[in-house]
């Protein structure tokens, strides 16, 4: 069977230098990059700046000689009515992409490289994709993964915070499961992945740090007593949104009573 | 009111790459480096592998001169009868030991750099340490954080896993609070600062990826269906101690229930 050699790379939250120095080095191993082309995607115009940061850190970091693929990326429903299915769907298109330009565009020997945002192990597809393109049976893929600091880091290290309370839980969900986590009792919470602000539909007496385009020039922090801070937060994510036609965010929330920061 | 520049680096899991760009830039803009003495602390011999490792990293990074001063650090009652309160009083001890050495042994103008083990926002005291110092009002304490990969995320890298399942939620919690975190429910759960296994004692399918000394040349994986591979991390936990004299260890759960991986 084709073999191709896969490495995972976590590149960090934004910035061009907030990789580690073995990814730096895992960089310099690659001969082919793939990019997923969100461009691509109908009716997310703008999201190509992501593509251009790729391309800029293996500017900076890579010294010897390497090609970039652009794979397509599937359309993709974001407003399903069946969350985990769509997603997997969604990920069976994408292998089946990877799939082709992996048979098609790459050469037995060369080693391939995936650049991750912030980190492959923190509500990233990226692993799971490649394990699909395992399973379709069609190449032996090889691969490891490097990980890289997620923007849940950035975001508490700009804050100058512990996510913990001493000795404390830490929930990590989605936007979508705020609401269910904090009625399960969750009083410590960082959230990924929530373009609607969900805390702004909570009760009782929380603080949030809050965070978007962490690691880059354009970083937004806001800090404070919720709701007293939500109007600034949605300014400065209107504000990010303009600069760069996207929005990566993340919160930490904690429920006042819980302990000190 | 003297003033002192800190900058908390995160340093990674163990291995001396394992750190940013970001936080080997940080590494050369320090002139003394504040390493807390463990050796000092009586009755936990053999941690001085810790000091030897950091020593290590700045060797391999550091272009510039620097001093190291090692801090002697406080004892610690490791089985307190009140957690979060023992733990407070052994950062206000140390916050004094570290006061002391800014006062007497750094010079005006100097960078102090404090290496932290993996990331400083995750159950990591020297944010809550400088905290205290610029409380205590006798230095004015000017301080920024770099953060640093995880050993959870190392963890995940190295066996090519997804924190979350799809969309779900993730619990990071310690091992003594884990029982309570699963009778509330949670179903995927990072456990840190477990020197007991605590996970030994759980009932219902869990599966559990395990890894300790992530990072270093010591390091040790297991994965599998818990019960069954438990008697595999402890012969390995025992391995890893009888190399260094410690063992830092992390683990990820999941009930076979809760979605695939």
């Amino acid at each position: 069977m084709t073999v191709r050699r896969l490495r995972l790379i976590g590149i960090g939250p934004g910035g061009p230098d907030d990789l580690t120095v073995t990814a730096v080095r895992a960089l310099n191993s690659v001969d082919v990059f793939l990019v997923a082309d969100k461009e691509a995607e109908a009716g997310r115009a703008g999201t190509g700046g992501l593509v251009a940061v790729r391309q800029e850190i293996c500017r900076r970091h890579s010294t010897g000689d390497y090609r970039v693929i652009a794979v397509p990326d599937p359309p993709r429903d974001r407003t399903p009515e069946v969350y985990g299915a769509e997603v997997r769907d969604w990920h069976a298109a994408r292998a089946e992409a990877y799939e082709i330009a992996l048979l098609e565009q790459v050469l037995d020997g060369e080693t391939v490289g995936l650049l991750v945002w912030g980190d492959p192990s923190l509500y990233d597809s990226t692993i799971r994709v490649v394990e699909r393109i395992r399973m379709r049976g069609r190449l032996d893929i090889d691969y490891d993964v490097i990980p890289g600091v997620s923007s849940v880091q950035m975001l508490a290290a700009r804050h100058r915070i512990v996510l913990n309370v001493i000795g404390g839980p830490i929930t990590v969900t989605t936007g979508r499961r705020l609401l269910e986590e904090v009625a399960g009792g969750a009083e410590n919470i960082v959230v990924m992945l929530d373009g609607q602000l969900a805390c702004s539909k909570l009760s009782g007496v929380w603080d949030i740090w809050w965070g978007a385009q962490l690691g880059t020039t354009d970083e937004e922090l806001v800090a404070g007593r919720l709701p007293d801070v939500l109007p600034q937060i949605e300014k400065a994510r209107a504000r990010a949104k303009v600069a760069r036609g996207w929005v990566m965010d993340t919160y930490l929330l904690r429920r006042a009573s819980a302990g000190p920061s």
